[in-house]
């Protein structure tokens, strides 16, 4: 195949959970392009050097070696015009700009603080130290502190969700009257937390939850039947 | 003139510091459509009786009675189509509709939190016994006690602003390319605070501040102008 994406894996290769990989699965399914995705570990920085970083997702089209998810989704935006479009325009590409900092800038950082000691249990022993160490680093703690308080935070971060809710309330998607790439970005960090953690983020008659249920069946439950808990 | 629009004032009729007016008087702007503005108090209900409930903005345009901002927004875009655009299409207009959200459940709290006791000095005297009864319900506690740590909290709110930051840094206004409706939403917070309070919200070096400052010209300098404070 001539389309391959380097995506980060737990122990168990079947085990998917890079927030950043889920928005390009989306969005490359959204557009209806095969891909073949190839298991990648935290500290296997060698095999994607010839992206020039050390993050995934790495997308290799035809030649075109990509990374950083935004600009992965431009470019199948601009390379892919005659699939259905992801964005449905220019406008609609620049406001969702935002919507992707929000969602690396506030909603990440949340599920983090709610998961990330999970992600220990579900990586491969090797990758253990570096994920520790770089995490606890970050975030000036002990992954173990840092998600101490998880059960009180919890209800907190349901009120950051409110412009998720908002937005739902008012639309059946987060990109309009069908699904898009505003929606495969939110989702995505719903979807890293279900591949790693039990911890449930969200309460069953929250919109948000139902409308995280509509786009775990898309493309055939794509996510839905990927490596997880049921949350 | 056929259109006009009920616009909250404080003891001088000059002084307009609602950010949901300030978003549809920037819309109207941006569509070149000339409108009347007439000053209106929290406790003149009466007034604005007519539109079936009790806020401002009211647009009556040609006749038609208008409430809501995003409605009032949308409506605007749809009417006069032919006027240069608030939103750049449906898909813009979407994903806009997220932005709209964060504003108002994630972005006006922190600016309440920062400036609203200083409202209370701005507006006639017959109204603050409405104004401080109602927001004391709401924020269940005084307006002074509510503000008090605005000291130390104005660096948590500047850490909200992040998705704001990312996304200029990545295009020049949040609705990209030119302004937009996108950008309204947020700077009428802003200039909801910058027309009621001295308190500063934003350094000089932060990206968001250059971005205000360049809102505040558009229209031949509407918003600057404004009766407001040098913040």
């Amino acid at each position: 195949m001539s389309r391959i994406l380097y995506d980060l894996a737990g122990a168990d290769p079947a085990r998917r959970f890079s927030p950043f990989c889920w928005r390009i699965r989306m969005a490359l399914a959204h557009k209806g392009l095969p891909v073949e995705t190839i298991p990648w570990r935290f500290t296997e920085k060698e095999k994607i050097a010839f992206s020039g970083q050390g993050l995934v997702p790495v997308l290799v089209d035809h030649g075109h070696v990509l990374h950083e998810s935004w600009d992965i989704a431009c470019w199948l935006e601009a390379r892919y015009p005659d699939r259905p479009s992801l964005f449905g325009g220019p406008a609609g590409q620049a406001a969702t700009r935002f919507l992707n900092s929000w969602a690396d800038s506030a909603l990440h950082p949340w599920i983090a603080r709610l998961v990330v000691r999970d992600i220990l249990d579900v990586i491969r022993q090797e990758d253990k130290g570096y994920f520790r160490e770089s995490r606890e680093k970050r975030f000036g703690t002990t992954l173990e502190e840092w998600v101490a308080e998880r059960d009180r935070l919890v209800v907190e971060f349901r009120k950051a969700l409110q412009p998720v809710r908002l937005t739902l309330r008012a639309q059946p998607w987060l990109a309009g009257a069908a699904p898009g790439y505003a929606d495969y970005i939110v989702f995505g960090a719903f979807q890293w937390a279900r591949c790693t953690s039990p911890f449930r983020l969200l309460e069953e008659g929250d919109p948000v939850f139902a409308w995280r249920a509509r786009v775990m069946e898309l493309f055939g439950g794509l996510a839905r039947d990927a490596l997880g808990y049921e949350v």
